[in-house]
């Protein structure tokens, strides 16, 4: 779906498949619209508010990293008692990190909602981590901390932060994935191809599959990080099943 | 008042009269008081908890920065409506600077809570900030998030965030209050002494009078940069008559 040039001067009707698009994400109706259209708007776009500022996701972008900051801290400071400052502090910058804010954003496609003037919105890496950012902040804006909080629990802390990963215990997620494979009799296939499409670098996609199932993706510029990336997301996807 | 090596092991009148000390400062009587003794007791006392984990105001301090972070983010982000992401950074980085926070925990005289091992509590001026924070900190972990908010409104931005301020209108509060002074027929005065004290460089002492009363004091390593501590701190006190 593609939301270009709909955000702004839409009509109703294409104002309500916006709303519906970011019910369908945050798992309620948005209330104040006017903060989740400035989220996704590109400073490209060159676009002002009345006074005269620009008007550009920035600023909820700005919010958002604070308040994800703080829930986060608040997060490793409960759930790990016996960690000193040195350490929290480098557990969150592990999780806050511009490389892992950027797959959440990947991850909910942030980037079909964004409106600018770049022929493509071939925008770079990064404008997924700030998408993500922002819509935090126009959450905060809309609906306040509590919630806010719930949502980065949900999106966040849940399906990712895994202590023990950041604690290093994990160096290869196709390890982890194989071992668990051989364990309960699943077969696992790795599907690598050459996938250099536009890029100047030679690239490599990579197709997971368990069973007769394809469990996840991966791209990257050698075979065996395109593997690591598709086998961490499986780790994720069948985290419930590799635990227990 | 001194609560050295009353707050652990402390007698059940020993805790009553820090409860109420801390109350004095937020207004209510704290709940889960561990975390108030946590957040005044200094890593040089090496102590740990039961699972062998430092136990010091540390991990209190950073909860407290982030939480800190956050309010200001979101105070800021409402108030200045026409200020870019740039800007928003920048004057949150006045208002959290360390010079601000020392000042801050300075203002609530929080050192006299610390317990140490270090004679005299000697720790260096970053000690009132760090207290500061971990206090921000303990209230967080105590009450939650708005009461949190509450105390950094009333502590942090209402006594001392002037936006104006902030973006350098006012570069001598000496001139300020002179020039109020003038206007309004009151009677400054900057009784300026050397108070070298057990300091290796010379200092000097300032007491700032208006009229007969005096309104606040300033110690520095010259003449003039004393002057102009008392000045500001009198600028807040004086201000609500200042700017009527």
């Amino acid at each position: 779906m593609n939301f270009i040039r709909k955000i702004t001067n839409s009509s109703p009707a294409e104002d309500e498949e916006f709303i519906m698009a970011i019910k369908k994400i945050l798992g309620y109706r948005p209330k104040k619209i006017n903060f989740y259209k400035e989220a996704f708007t590109h400073s490209s776009l060159k676009r002002t508010n009345e006074k005269g500022r620009p008007l550009n996701y920035e600023r909820l972008e700005f919010l958002g990293d604070a308040i994800l900051g703080a829930v986060i801290a608040n997060y490793l400071f409960k759930k790990i008692p016996s960690g000193n400052e040195g350490y929290l502090t480098q557990m969150r910058s592990k999780i806050v990190s511009r490389e892992h804010l950027n797959e959440l954003g990947k991850d909910l496609d942030l980037k079909r909602f964004v409106e600018s003037s770049i022929s493509n919105n071939n925008f770079g890496d990064n404008i997924h981590g700030n998408l993500f950012e922002a819509l935090i902040g126009a959450i905060h804006s809309d609906r306040g901390y509590s919630f806010t909080e719930k949502f980065i629990y949900r999106f966040v802390i849940e399906p990712y932060v895994d202590i023990e990963r950041l604690e290093g215990k994990i160096t290869s997620y196709k390890s982890v994935l194989i071992e668990w494979s051989q364990k309960n009799k699943k077969k696992i296939r790795y599907h690598v191809y050459e996938d250099t499409g536009n890029d100047t670098l030679k690239h490599f996609s990579v197709k997971l599959s368990v069973d007769q199932d394809i469990i996840s993706k991966g791209r990257a510029t050698s075979k065996k990080k395109a593997e690591e990336i598709a086998s961490k997301r499986a780790y994720y996807k069948l985290k419930p099943q590799i635990e227990t």
